[in-house]
């Protein structure tokens, strides 16, 4: 279809508008990093905020084994096992915890429930971008 | 419940056993690694032979910058949002080419579809786990 761009494994690359919307369309992302030299993969409910992915998590987990910010990709997707169709998005960034009262009371105001309900103090994190990209596989013509 | 173990977020920690039924119960998961730096993640439609994960991908991809194993992270998770209930299954292991003709022809027979349909030459890969663990979210008791 004109006007769509392929990637050289002949997925669709999608423009920054339709990332953010599909990654607003998903109640599930994926944070990954690198701790203890592996890379950890932390599934979380996410939202978008403005252009940035903002999730609840834990004090004590891996990702805050240190203090401030921690280079961070995110990546949701969804799969449609009946049309073998789906799309990835990447959002690689900085991940930093959000501690100004009016932001987390604003965050707090969305609904948005951590993966774990049984955590305590959960804490808000913010990831902003460097980059985001995605891809589809291509729709048929 | 008695003889269910909870980490310290309050999730409950999967035998090995669960989490291979688990990860072979979804068709897509994810396998990140570090590649340029960044943590790459790659979704892939898998399956479970044995022990190990298998999915098959494109030649020239980042996973395969370089030849023979690599260190990588598999990740499957599912979420139920009207229950808010999910859990995840990580898999730590090296990833290989899978290059033996009888081993790719009993794996073909399985039917198993690349993520990306339109990929010309595929190939198998073969995570062998080192380690496998899984979360749940705690069910209702």
């Amino acid at each position: 279809m004109p006007g769509r761009s392929l990637d050289h494994a002949g997925l669709e690359t999608l423009s920054f508008d339709t990332c953010l919307r599909l990654l607003a369309s998903v109640p599930l992302g994926r944070v990954c990093f690198i701790a203890d030299g592996e890379v950890q993969v932390l599934p979380v409910n996410h939202m978008v905020d403005g252009q940035d992915v903002v999730f609840r998590t834990a004090y004590g987990s891996k990702l805050y084994a240190a203090d401030g910010q921690r280079p961070v990709t995110f990546e949701a997707d969804d799969y449609d096992e009946r049309t073998h169709s789906g799309w990835s998005v990447v959002v690689n960034g900085r991940a930093e915890p959000v501690d100004e009262d009016a932001e987390i009371d604003r965050l707090a105001a969305s609904g948005l429930r951590p993966w774990v309900e049984t955590v305590e103090r959960p804490f808000w994190v913010r990831i902003r971008p460097s980059s985001v990209t995605g891809r589809r596989t291509p729709r048929p013509s």
